[in-house]
């Protein structure tokens, strides 16, 4: 056996099956035992971004890590934005970059670069296998390290590591990482913040928006008054009969008008909440000036487990009562009126089948789902979480190959689905499940909201250059039938409608271009 | 007046007046002081690698640098590999790339990241504004360098130094820097080596590639007997009535066997030809063993003055001759048989129109258009330099701003196409001059004779799959149509070379899915 037959062995005795990949030459080897492996499931991306997006909504979605394949550093520069966005959702990644054989570094050769320098902004470790002999150990590293740092792994593997022969071994799962004990001293302080009367905010990130930990958090408001706050996450559960997190305003101002009244903030699985952006003047912190912050767990810690003995320590018994959300889906009416970006969401949310995964970068068009959410049937939200974006339609293949017996259904905006479109053929190929709904503003319309933010409300011809995204316009049921998903456009709520209801009746990938 | 109109105006005053972009909110003043410089031409780009491959392009026509508008790390990290590109291509590049205010970085907001980690491994400078009072010394120094290094700046824009006031006053052009003088000691021993007898290479890239350039050299070889070779270089002019240089093979095996002979290599623009992979049991470098290597002169110093230089060194009269290319572009027969690589570059070859540009990204399939280059009517190439796909289509967009009067074919490859084909809305939306030949052989050849290199002929499952672009097929017309570019589609001969003449008479975008 060689390097990459080890390398693949490894990954698969610990369950990593799924391989999202785009090879180069200097892969070949690895592509080769992988071609042995018929175990691991490779999926092919037509851009990187598809590639890393994709590990990463797998990863949400299936709660453990994919492998990636990049080829050198260029190949992993493509897919550092939605690396970024990994970074940010705490998803773990095995992320494998091919680079030259050791020896041929020193020529300088055309696609050579320093790939540890590219690596590093965006991964949680980066380690170079040293030769074929250490493969095994380097393998092992980077995976165990993607679950307890819960984070991207970027692993570099030059091509003579894939090719060197080793003598056979068969390697044995390794221990998965407990996660870090919760500080019992913090425990306390969260728990007499909440006894003390005193206005309290609970900030939830992460798998702190599970459903377990949800009903944990909704046991301490419901018996505290404290209230729940999100940050925006990885993956949350929601819907009726699970509890609902209030998401953190994305707006400055709306963000500190609604956690002005604070005293105290717990944390759990995160920061206090930071502006996205500074502005001229505006604070980038949201918090009342004089609010306590506690950061009760980190990522590294259970969230669950955590909120559980925050619960236990303030006296609660298991089954103290919480307020779950009611179901509120069956009543939300048609929506009349024009086909936009409220009308669109108000048609998903009323057809949106249980146990549905909702991928969503619209960052200008989908509060209006947001806000229905809590009344729907149980389902799953992940978000563009790094603000990077051209990662709704990644995710949704992600999350396509994970739960391949769920409904995904992707909010895109349009300027942001531009950038990793490639990811429709992907979709195509692996027959995922997934309904892409475009919002076509034809615009950068956040962009033009912060044109507006910094005084600027009369655009020349060089602002609307860069922020339309007219003349012409796209045309996305052509981009992708072009690669092979069926599409059409609506243009009114009725079209919408038929439409959203075809495309959730029978499975496979379908895309709806919705004119707002 | 704030930063951000310093900063233009340091662009403008310099010459640099088109900047490529893709803005985000941290950029919302720059966009603004952009709005207010209708100087400068804007072009969007809907996906960074599109921003920067057309910088790349632009610069290798115009013999100017652009700027460049990219937001944040995952923006700059989206444009990184055609930086690689233009990187090896010695293109200078004015790379802006906008950042937080400097104040904000200490809340490590979602679109933190370390820019310059990301940054170094493609720039050859790198330089962060550390207030809006930096901006006109910062801009000046990342142009200067620009052109000094022949090479990419990086430069970046926290926010606050491009909303924070400064005082009036009005930039100047800076000096262009002098290219570094020709060592004596070189130049003597290359003359040496060329009167000595043995048998002389010399091996061309870069500017060393220009029409004056290789017409020195051109008297040298006629002279001497020395043979020219040339590298993959930015650009190449080429054609009847020039000097020809034949290209170091790619395969390693190939070039070895044309370069075995030579006892003396004078690089000019470059160094050493090296293989672009590494292969087991095959060699690294190409040059026979004990050839002597001579580096004449490098990006750093006038290539065409050097080569004038030398011929005058070995005595040779500024009208000594040399032997131009013969026109034999009308003697090409029209081919018969299927559709296929050598068929479609044979319909273009006839075809190609005096003064063409000819963006190249077609690496299997582009062998016999270089084998009938000589001949045809003079043209420029440019072709992708740093192995980084996904350059071709932005290269054309860039050409086509930097010379709207010029025809330019793009010769572009399926797998490496679908990386920026984003950069086919930008044509339309610029109307482009650009026919854009695509050809659709539905996998990554270059990458199935790889694995057939490392003795893999019977591709399995995942092997198909990763290097397969079929199921589905992508449907290039469709994609084009959906960015609103014309397109057609050609399955034989005739179809193509219809298509191609209509492409050619007339004005504007048009892309051609040669089905080879």
């Amino acid at each position: 056996m060689n390097g990459a037959d080890m390398l693949c062995d490894v990954l698969l005795v610990n369950d990593v099956d799924v391989c999202f990949a785009n090879p180069g030459t200097s892969e070949m080897h690895f592509v080769a035992a992988l071609d042995r492996k018929p175990r691991m499931r490779c999926v092919l991306g037509l851009a990187e971004g598809v590639v890393t997006g994709a590990a990463d909504g797998y990863a949400r979605m299936a709660d453990k890590p994919a492998a990636t394949l990049l080829h050198t550093g260029p190949g992993l520069a493509n897919g550092l934005a939605n690396l970024h966005n990994a970074r940010r959702a705490r998803t773990p990644i095995v992320n494998i970059v091919g680079d030259h054989a050791s020896y041929h570094l020193q020529y300088d050769a055309p696609l050579t670069s320093d790939i540890e320098s590219l690596a590093r902004p965006m991964s949680h470790w980066v380690g170079r296998i040293s030769g074929p002999g250490d493969v095994r150990a380097r393998t092992e590293e980077a995976y165990t390290e993607a679950l307890r740092r819960r984070g991207v792994s970027t692993m570099i593997l030059p091509a003579d590591a894939a090719w060197g022969e080793l003598s056979a071994e068969m390697p044995v799962p390794v221990a998965r990482p407990a996660p870090l004990p919760v500080s019992a001293d913090t425990l306390s302080a969260a728990a007499r913040a909440l006894r003390s009367g005193k206005r309290v905010a609970m900030i939830l990130a992460g798998k702190a928006l599970r459903a377990v930990a949800l009903e944990s958090a909704g046991r301490i408001a419901a018996a505290t008054g404290a209230a729940l706050f999100s940050q925006t996450s990885d993956r949350t559960e929601r819907g009726a009969g699970q509890v609902a997190a209030r998401p953190v305003p994305y707006n400055v101002e709306q963000a500190i008008h609604a956690l002005r009244e604070f005293e105290v903030a717990i944390c759990v699985g995160g920061r206090q909440p930071v502006s996205f952006f500074a502005y001229p003047g505006k604070p980038g912190t949201m918090l009342a000036p004089g609010c306590e912050v506690i950061e009760l767990a980190s990522h590294e810690n259970d969230l669950a487990a955590a909120l559980g003995m925050l619960a236990e320590e303030i006296g609660l018994r298991k089954d103290s009562p919480f307020v779950p959300n009611r179901f509120t889906q069956d009543q939300i009416p048609m929506p009349t009126g024009p086909l936009n970006a409220d009308s669109v969401c108000t048609v998903v949310a009323r057809g949106l089948p249980e146990n549905a995964i909702i991928c969503e970068e619209s960052i200008t068009s989908g509060g209006r789902l947001t806000t229905l959410a809590p009344g729907l049937r149980p389902h799953d939200h992940i978000p563009l979480t790094g603000g990077a974006i051209g990662e709704g339609i990644p995710l949704a293949v992600g999350a396509g190959i994970a739960c391949p017996d769920r409904k995904i259904v992707a909010m895109q905006a349009d300027g942001s689905g531009m950038y990793t479109v490639q990811g429709l053929w992907t979709q195509a190929r692996e027959r995922l499940d997934v309904v892409t709904i475009i919002f076509a503003n034809r615009a950068y319309a956040v962009l033009q909201g912060e044109m507006r933010n910094v005084g600027v409300n009369d655009f020349g011809r060089n602002a609307r250059r860069m922020l339309d995204l007219d003349a012409p316009d796209l045309d996305w049921c052509s981009l992708a039938r072009g690669m092979g998903v069926e599409a059409a456009r609506a243009e009114t709520i009725e079209q919408f409608s038929d439409l959203f209801d075809t495309a959730v009746s029978r499975k496979g990938p379908f895309l709806i271009e919705a004119i707002i």
